[in-house]
């Protein structure tokens, strides 16, 4: 019995890397219980002894993503300012997006996470709770779409392959400067035109 | 003979409205022929019979999209100035995201539509010709890193629910702000830490 024990678990994260790694290449939908196991080099009976069903490894998969982001709205929630509090969450999503650069965006862009995202109570929680942190109380248009353009932004640059050389720590630091200028210019942009802010041109 | 091919035509529109649909909703690899079929209330042999195989479809689905994204490359390539060519290029990006809000999405973020882009020349070449024009000659990392974020941005922000009853004309206005701010505020951005821009705390 507890020889059958000690392989399970080990087994299951096998099972769980394998999944994350075909979800980022074929999307969720396009991966298979088969294809898993063909990336193992086992039966396919052997990934459902870990996991009866696909929407079981895409929840166990992403259950860390939104454990994370659970946190980071917790951390951001406590802050009085409602400044500190956006660059707070921002700063946290960035982190956990450039760490798990190819699996995080798949909770924005694949249909099949989104519908688990849905149908898992904590998982809804959290995305609630995050987009009402990023937009505030009563957001005008103008911050909706910056939060519509930043979030598919910062998850689609991590993600991205031409930026796959960059060590974390820049792009966490580069990528949190482009979230600034998506909101702090907001101001400033209506500033210009009032002509209140000086232009050079060279 | 005309009386079979004139429904023909009728009807591959309509196995490629549905299958957009269904591509939004459940991304390509999530979507079979039978759920078009399904959709459409016909048999599965129908569908087959306008369309071999699901790539076929997706070819058919995406070809006007690539046609539009050569169109705007070819209109800024002949631009002399690189910062108009870029903003001419963002615009006629945002405008096809406009357009198709929920399916020009899917050509970033569906691994079975960017696998189909590296398959077909045509589709390659206008994506190579668009990363080109945006990036520049020899882009440094704060460049790549802005068009990293901008471009899933614009697509992710137009299919985005919220922001779904903002009118095509005003979204269109207010996400090519976002660009500009993303862009333009890099320099500015040093400035503002050399002390040359005033800051007015409020």
């Amino acid at each position: 019995m507890a020889k059958a024990m000690a392989p399970r678990g080990f087994a299951r994260e096998r099972v769980l890397e394998a999944a994350q790694g075909l979800f980022a290449e074929h999307g969720v939908s396009g991966t298979s219980l088969q294809m898993i196991a063909d990336r193992l080099g086992v039966r396919k009976s052997a990934v459902y002894y870990q996991f009866p069903c696909k929407d079981d490894i895409v929840v166990a998969v992403f259950r860390p993503v939104f454990e994370d982001i659970t946190r980071v709205v917790a951390i951001a929630e406590a802050i009085g300012s409602r400044e500190v509090q956006r660059e707070a969450t921002i700063s946290g999503i960035i982190e956990l997006a450039v760490r798990h650069r190819r699996t995080t965006v798949l909770v924005h862009t694949d249909p099949a996470v989104v519908g688990i995202v849905e149908a898992i109570g904590d998982f809804r929680d959290a995305s609630r709770r995050l987009q009402t942190i990023l937009a505030g109380p009563e957001p005008d248009p103008s911050t909706l779409i910056a939060i519509a353009v930043l979030v598919p932004g910062l998850l689609g640059a991590a993600a991205d392959p031409t930026v796959s050389d960059i060590p974390n720590e820049e792009l966490h630091r580069m990528l949190l400067d482009c979230s600034r200028r998506l909101f702090a210019a907001q101001a400033p942009a209506d500033q210009e035109a009032d002509g209140s802010k000086t232009s050079t041109p060279t």
